[in-house]
């Protein structure tokens, strides 16, 4: 077989075989086919596209593509979550112990905030102590002790995925729907889990920006899951604000808590128990997605939720006195409040905007490679649709530095608009396919 | 300006800006621009398509891209020729000093052999103490002495083309008309020639296959040209069987000096002929193709046609003892005859298979860095709707092996069809675009 063969059949619009793109991704796991060859098959790829049978095949060629982790010492139906990503997605923190606190495993391996998303391991990271490198070995030991793990991907996961990833990015091959879905599923295959609840962004801070594209995405990936043999719900959520109020690393952990311990309701809550219901329901522990709700709401009301939240954190290393006392955890010392000019109803938020707000203070990064300051973020004071005052708090921002919390604060005030009509506010949950 | 943002553009169907193109051909010509990026571009623009602007500055920008070739201090209407390429296409070495021999500079590059093409470069090679190397003052001089030099291109002529190249060669991005004109206009434009007489290739032994296809290539290289400020005249030729009789170097050399000591004529006289007398013509030597046509047509016929290529040979250092004594040039010992195993009309060839037979001999190259055996090739003994008797000799091949000759022979067997019918003979000049 030769690669030049198999780019100019897929630029030429024909359906590549099983064979044919197993050897592609062969040669893009042993490094034997050039980086050249494979931007060129990458944009054949995504201007010819590919249907659900290659990308069924893609999918499962880059899940065998390193190791695999295999969860079925873990006792149970292991449930996985996955997110595409938006602001303020602080999802994990709170359904992965409440979820947990139900009986039911939830081994996730999670990734590192880039671009205007936050990333779980970041997050998780600004809780001393906490160590997201977990081995295998104690992966399942944990699970089977508290039905708890969130950790980093093993070195040798999906390694195709980690290559065409980082090619995709500097080729402007990222937006093709099957490469999506390849990258993400195969990740989730190799993971173990039997089956996956995913939560698809949809919005003005998200990739997929509507609902049309968001719903292509959320069937491909439900149809190839399903097609590999594991069950696949997705739920598609609105990203046209931040989901919680604070965005930062140890602000989301404090909002994690506050929504455990009660305290917090909101969109973030509902997202939390649209995709925890699904999780309860696909574990087998529910019949029906309101008594999985009314079960999980019953556990933040009892504390099993911040119990089980508790004994996650002290298993991977962490000190659970951030629970009672968030002075443990970093929060950077200049803070900047943003001010509403002029009164009237929020009428819209640049959310990718607000992200990258957030990557001005210092709370996210643009390259793998940037540092990361945990104590930074912003502390968003209104939603769309609120009314607000001439004068009125938008937001508060936290950063090392009055530069940094400047330049966040002008994105933040040039993200919100501010209507003299009311705005009707917008749906949370778009969808849910199962 | 951001690469990848260029990348997505031209993917996603817009138009690159002048500024946009000249960045990108920067970046390759400065290695700047990784490989993977280049190769990303380059199948969005074969399947995105480029207009003629942005052919027009792609192709000027390439041939910016390094030095340029200064006719100026060549007295007269420089004229230049470019063909396609195919399978025995010996037109250079007959219509050079033809042309040259009325007194018209023709001042050509040419390339080497590759894929099922043969190369000028190496044809010339053949001839013992022959120097394809020639510097710009040597060109100039010569070029002003007798009117002719064919040489090799110099070092750093055209670098963007050079380099998007090799790359197009291994990432299935040849097929691009765009890029097509790109990488031949731009040499041409570089290499300073004031009029352009272009061979477009059309048929079985041609990259072109179709009347289609080589006309949208000879119309776009001609509204480029043009663009460009040169006088582009294009004759699309069939290549449904191989235009000289002989196939090689050594070989090719010997069938040319027998077109012009008047031995040989049929369809590489008439293919130099056509394109002469429009060389002629675009040059101001004469008011119209058929006045040109006669003379040199004359010039064959008294000698002055021969004498240049003498005079050209001598300048650059062979020995024009091979006008007499073709027992100089290198001949293969190994000979083979191709017997048709059946009677009947010369119903097609598959010429490409043809010119991959004449590399099984040695006589060309897959890869640039193959060694070539000057003395090899094929003799062909029928053209398209001749009638041949069982056990009739269709080809004879000469290689340094059995092993080789077997290899042709079985190649040249298949590509030949023979037919009880009679075939009508296909036009050999398929139209001239002006």
């Amino acid at each position: 077989m030769n690669i030049v063969d198999l780019i100019i059949k897929k630029r030429d619009g024909f359906k590549l075989t099983k064979e044919e793109i197993e050897f592609f991704i062969k040669g893009v796991s042993d490094d034997s086919l050039p980086d050249y060859q494979i931007s060129a098959m990458l944009m054949a790829m995504l201007l010819r596209g590919m249907d659900d049978e290659e990308t069924s095949v893609l999918t499962l060629t880059m899940a065998n593509s390193g190791d695999t982790f295999d969860l079925s010492p873990v006792k149970g139906i292991k449930v996985d979550k996955h997110s595409t990503g938006g602001v303020a997605d602080t999802t994990t923190l709170v359904l992965a112990p409440l979820v947990a606190s139900l009986g039911i495993p939830v081994v996730k391996m999670s990734g590192r905030g880039l671009g205007f998303s936050g990333g779980t391991l970041d997050k998780l990271e600004s809780i001393p102590g906490f160590d997201i490198s977990v081995s295998y070995d104690d992966a399942i030991k944990f699970a089977n002790e508290s039905n708890i793990v969130v950790m980093s991907q093993t070195a040798n996961l999906t390694p195709a995925d980690k290559k065409l990833y980082a090619l995709r990015d500097v080729t402007g091959t990222v937006d093709s729907i099957p490469l999506i879905i390849g990258s993400i599923m195969s990740k989730k295959i190799a993971a173990g889990a039997d089956a996956i609840v995913l939560d698809v962004k949809c919005g003005s801070g998200a990739f997929m920006q509507n609902i049309e594209s968001a719903r292509k995405l959320a069937l491909g990936m439900q149809k190839i899951g399903e097609s590999l043999g594991r069950r696949v719900i997705a739920v598609i959520s609105s990203m046209d604000q931040p989901l919680g109020n604070y965005i930062g690393n140890s602000l989301e952990v404090i909002e994690a808590i506050e929504v455990l311990k009660g305290n917090v309701k909101g969109d973030l809550l509902e997202v939390v128990l649209t995709l925890g219901a699904n999780m309860v329901v696909s574990a087998g522990k529910a019949e029906t997605d309101e008594e999985a709700r009314s079960m999980l709401l019953k556990n933040i009301e009892n504390g099993e939720g911040l119990k089980k939240f508790r004994q996650f954190v002290l298993q991977q290393g962490g000190t659970d006195k951030i629970v009672d006392d968030y002075s443990i955890l970093p929060i950077s010392s200049v803070k900047k409040a943003i001010i509403a000019k002029e009164s009237g109803y929020i009428w819209s938020m640049d959310t990718a905007e607000i992200g990258k707000a957030s990557i001005a203070t210092g709370a996210g990064r643009v390259q793998k490679t940037d540092p990361l300051d945990l104590g930074a973020g912003i502390a968003m004071k209104v939603r769309l649709g609120d009314y607000i005052e001439k004068g009125g708090l938008l937001a508060e921002v936290f950063a090392a530095t009055e530069e940094k919390t400047e330049a966040a604060a002008k994105l933040i005030a040039d993200a919100i608009v501010i209507k003299e009509e009311p705005n009707e506010p917008s749906k949370l949950i778009l969808d849910i396919i199962k």
